[in-house]
């Protein structure tokens, strides 16, 4: 997995049918590079989170096959 | 999944008989990296897309296995 | 697989169901970047490890379908 | 999928027993990265082509499961 | 899939129990990058070989499912 910050949502009017509702956040990686992942724990713009990538993925959504290769499975602790 | 913006469409005459029908559109992602993928959408040159890759991609088709890698997912909306 | 060394632990408290309890390291791997790997050989801090990674790190998890997309198989043996 | 331009062709005397007969060709993509591809379609040095990787370039072999990860799919019509 | 050469092997003696017995060489590809790889077949150090990757790496071991992503292949021919 690799560690990201949310940025923020996006929204996709125009979508393909199979599409899971749901959160879609922008996340800033280690690298500098965007992802754009599935929320399925209502993170905020801020957060730390962990992103699992590929096929892991899309093997969380189990009644239909979603085309989802990027997902947050968890927030991080951060010391405050 | 990442974000990407459509430069223009390509054409294969020559290709394995796999390949779905449709569209192939070229699409610059974040880093400056083209990105060949397949849209069910009909994007326009200009749109900024929302791309899943890898075996997810694939996946989106269900009647025959394509060797499809690289799938247009939304259209993302933009501010105007 | 690709080489790297355990820089630490991280936790999360807010994350998915599905999520394997164990230990989650921060591994640094030969670009500078960092992986966050499921361990399952509880491995130390500064140990040098070889990681998998994605589908085949998954495939690990024999029960249920894990969201994990990198795992230590191995710790390497070094000179002293 | 990525685009990419045939730089010439490789041979393999010493290889595993599963590797399917045909050519693989050395194709250098836009970021000056070559790889080495099976090619299904008879490509020339110098033509440009279309790649696709991973898991869905092996799923091209029905056969058998052909450890290939790098596929041409197609040969992408330039302007002359 | 990618040319590398090989530099040396390595060794870890602390493991998962679905470690496939055999070698483990470490291979310097055309990036620079170093990749731990599987190796079937028996190359020396120096030698020419050509890499999978991804689940299709761990496609080759039909018995059992093993947690490798990095295989060689083939040993290229290199003129002399």
């Amino acid at each position: 997995m690799i560690r990201g910050r949310v940025k923020g949502q996006i929204w996709s009017s125009k979508h393909v049918d199979k599409l899971p509702k749901g959160g879609y956040l922008e996340v800033e990686v280690e690298s500098g590079e965007n992802i754009i992942a599935y929320d399925p724990l209502g993170c905020a713009v801020g957060e730390a989170v962990l992103l699992t990538q590929g096929s892991v993925a899309a093997g969380y959504f189990t009644e239909f096959k979603a085309p989802i290769d990027s997902l947050i499975i968890g927030s991080i602790d951060e010391k405050e």
